[in-house]
This record gives C-alpha cells, structure tokens and sequence, in this order.
C-alpha cells in the first residue's frame, strides 16, 4: 500500500502495539476460565477484572456497570432491546433518530414488530436533531430514547436537551467516536455518563475486534439478549473473553491520555481536508456542519455532484 | 500452579501457541474491516475468507453455511430462537432434552414466554435419551428440535433417531467437544454435518475466547438475533473479528489432524481416572456411562456421596 494513506478510521483502525503486548499474556498464559473457582482460573480473573475497573474508572462509572460484549452492534442491540423489553410496563414508545447506525435502527425495527411505537426524529439538512422536537416527542408511554451523541458519517454532533430528568424513563445514546465522548462526559472523571446506557467498541479506538463495552446505569432495567451462563451479572452469558476485554480496557486508557495530542493530530488533518477538497474537486459537497464544536475533530464526509454549494 | 494438573478441559483450554502464531499477522498488520472495498481492507478479507473456507472444509460444509459468531452462547442463543422464530409459521413447538447446557435451555423458556411449546424430554440416569420418545415427541408442530450429541457434564454420548428426516423441520444439536463431533460426524469429510445445526465454541478445542462458529445447513430458515450491518449474510451484524475467526480456523485443523493422538491420550487418562477415583476415594459415584462408545473420551465425571456403587 505504499503512497496510501489510510483515512477510515471510522471504520476500523489497527490494533495498537500497546494494546497487543498488553493482551498477549492473556493469549499465552491467563488462558484459565474465570468463571472457575480453583487457582488456573485466578490469574484469568484477575486480569479481567482488572480490565471491568480500569474501564469504570475511565468511564467515571462503577465496575458492575460495565458488560463486556463482543462488539458495538451487540453492545446497541442489548441496549435497545434488552432496555425496552424490560421497561415495557412503563411503556410502549422507543424514541429514535432516522440517520442513526444500523445497529440501532434495525433493533427499533424489530421492536416495532414486536408491537412498540418507535418515533423517528428527522434531521435538519446538517444532521441535526431538534431538541424541542426531541423533548416534545417523549411521553408518559416511553420506554427508551436512544439517540447518538456524533453521527459516524457526517460527523454532526448532536444537541440535546441538557436535563436526562426531562426523560421519563432513561435515555441510550451511542457514542460513535471516543473523543467525542472524552470531550463531552468525561470533563470530570469522576462523574457519571449523563447518560442510562453507552456503547463502545474497541476496534474503533486502536482496540481489538470483536469486543465491546456496555455501560448500563446503576438500576436501568435490562433483559439479556444472550442467555445461557450467569457471566456479567446475568446480563451477558458466553465465558469471558478476557485478552479482547485486556485490549479494550488498555485501548480506553491509552485513547484517553492521548486525547489531547490525537484530537490536534486529526483536527489539524480534517481542517486541510474539509478545506482543499471542495477547492481540488468540482461537484465535491461538504456533508455535516463546519464549525468546530459542531463536528466531530475526525470527521470529514463528502458528496461528489454537479455542484459545489455546501450543505449548510 | 507446581503439582498441579489441570483437567477442566470441558470448560476453556489454554490456547495453542501455534493458533497463536496464526492470529498474530491478523492482529499486526491485517486489521483492515473486512467489509470495506478498499487495498487495506483486501488482506484482512482474504484472511477471513480462507478461515471460512478452512473451516467449511473441515466441517464437510459450504463456506456459506458457516457463521462466525462470539461463541458457544451465542451460536446456540442464535440457532434455537433463530430457527424458532423463522419458523414459527410452520409449527409453534420446540423439543429439547433436560439436561441441556444453559444457553440452550434458558433460550428454549424464552421461547416459551413468547408462546411457544417447550417439551423437555428426560433422560435416563445415565443421561440418555430415549430414542423411541424423542421420535414421538415430534409432531405437525414441531418447528425445532434441538439435543445435544454429547453431554459436556457427564459425558453421556446420545443416541438418536438414526433418520432425519423423520424429523418434519430440521434439527439442532450441539456438540460439547470436537473429539465427539469428528468421531461422529466427519467420517467422511466430504459428508455435510447430519443435522441443520451445529455450534462450536473456539476456547473448547485450544482456540481463543470470545469466537464460535454457527453451521446452518442451505435452506434452514434462521432470524438474525444480533442486526445491523450486512455481515454474515445478514445473519450475524457486526464487524467480523478477523484475528479469532483465524485462531477458530486454525484451532479446528489441528484438532482434526490430531484427533487420534489426542483420543488415545486423553482416554488413557480418562480410563485411569474412572478406575482409580472409585478405588481410592469412599463415596465417590461415576456419574455417566461406562461403556466406551457411550462416554467421550475426554470425560470424567464424579459425584461424592456416602456409597460407591455406579450410577449405572
């Protein structure tokens, strides 16, 4: 690939030097299962232990607030589903986006085969979410919001109405980026997301594939979606993938220290980006907002038309 | 761990440092997302492809009717409420066998709870089924039926009804330890799996944690249970986790290549176990069957009690 550039790290990005020295002890020698009670089983449980603290702490939240997953669809199927299964006496509405990812948008589909009404909020021509509308849309039959904080796609942050008490019953937002979610939760790292529930996945910050996190609030009612064994509280059934879960913890921690100098890195990258394509290429349009706070720092998405106007 | 010998087997193996080696390219440098169209994305595609298509071989299947998944949980999570449901419209009752593994009975009362007819057959007290009772107990109804081949507890290798299709709408059955699979199953290599369904847990045969594989036979109906992207043919969403479904693939041929050394060593060990724990241990009870063909080979099974005499 010389001479290329790779520029999707929306999409995927690569396993971090760092995080792969710190999973291979898992790989070569903490192989026990730590669901088991004798000694094999200690190191293994450890070490993934360990990995449900570090990501707490970094996520200002307690570790039996975190259920490792397999990945971020996984991660936004059990939120949607496992959330709206639980709160269905409380109500019979899920409150959505129609620009959100897939994995969203296909779980609120399924519920609504199920017999629940799922409300799409539209987007202004930017990807924004009116938050008058958003509040408005909730009512007293309303299980579940779920709404992403950053489109992957177009990078638009979204805006929502600050207080989470205005919702009755919680709220589910997806974090598409985690500076994204640096810049927004974490100011004090001792708070809380201000959110009920939160879906990460490692490859997308210099993590392993197939692990994920869910963070579930303290007392937000959830349904596992697989069943079987009693791992993560039985939230989650499946024997620990420990080295994934060893990666994602060390992959947040690296991504969090780094925050600063990455979000410069790729500031400074998609400013020339947003900037010269549209002037090098005709017919290229800009999609999402251009001003800084109101895009995501590792967002730059176009068009390609017969015309250069910008979207907005 | 001096002096010590590890025997849960049944529960996670350590992982084979040549699996190891056969993961590590995919997690240095084949970290593209196999789904993209790009350069980047081509090595971590072809890597995944040929893990398929290993793996598709050795099962005498189609790479398409090998479905990567997180593990032995979700494999069977997804066969029993995804064939359920797919077929519901041909019958509304499922049959299984009390003494499954947790992610097959807890997914069975889930299905339960939405309506279906869950008949939990019993066994005998060497834990075999009767095979006479499982045939009756199919009917115009029956959407699925789903039995373990052998038991992961007791290591009670099951009889079935030799004919499949006296079986209206496929079955499902489970396989606790490769050992059985291949004895079973992979006499011929070219022969597909008899049954429609099949699950395999990666960390049970010297594989990594957190990767599993779902065979479904061409033509068997199946409801994704994890939606969003198209991966998997849209029966699995999810970015494909490259490096384990290396390590699953390359797991599963040394399992088959090795399988007789491995049989003859582990049912040596096996043999001395069942003799000598009786002999030398008062009130101890062999729990499962005797005979050799009727037990695994890589399973010993105790109950501790005031009397010795066998459980059968």
């Amino acid at each position: 690939m010389d001479g290329r550039i790779y520029l999707d790290h929306a999409a995927t990005t690569p396993l971090d030097p760092r995080v792969l020295e710190a999973m291979l002890p898992c790989l070569r020698d903490a192989w026990g299962n730590p669901s088991s009670v004798y000694g094999e089983a200690r190191e293994a449980r450890g070490r993934f232990s360990a990995a449900r603290r570090l990501v707490a702490e970094l996520l200002g939240a307690a570790p039996a607030e975190i259920i490792f997953t397999s990945g971020g669809s996984e991660s936004d199927n059990l939120a949607i589903r496992g959330i709206a299964h639980a709160a269905r006496h409380l109500g019979n509405q899920v409150v959505t986006v129609a620009t959100e990812h897939h994995a969203v948008l296909h779980a609120t589909a399924g519920l609504e085969q199920e017999g629940f009404t799922v409300t799409r909020l539209p987007v202004d021509r930017c990807g924004f979410v009116d938050g008058a509308m958003l509040e408005a849309a909730v009512g007293p039959d309303t299980a579940l919001v779920s709404v992403m904080l950053a489109n992957n796609e177009t990078g638009t942050v979204k805006q929502f109405p600050r207080s989470r008490g205005s919702l009755r019953q919680g709220t589910h937002k997806r974090w598409s980026t985690l500076m994204q979610f640096r810049r927004r939760i974490a100011r004090n790292r001792r708070d809380p997301p201000r959110v009920d529930a939160l879906s990460l996945a490692a490859h997308k910050f210099y993590g392993p594939k197939g692990v994920g996190v869910l963070y579930l609030r303290t007392g937000t009612p959830l349904e596992a979606q697989i069943v079987g064994g009693s791992q993560e509280k039985e939230r989650r059934a499946g024997t620990e993938n420990v080295a994934g879960s060893v990666g994602l913890a060390t992959a947040l921690r690296l991504a969090m220290e780094e925050l600063p100098a990455r979000v410069r890195h790729v500031q400074a990258i998609r400013d020339r980006i947003l900037d010269e394509i549209p002037r090098r290429i005709a017919g290229s349009v800009i999609t999402g907002p251009l001003e800084p706070e109101r895009r995501l720092a590792n967002n730059a998405s176009f068009c390609f038309e017969a015309s250069t106007r910008r979207c907005c």
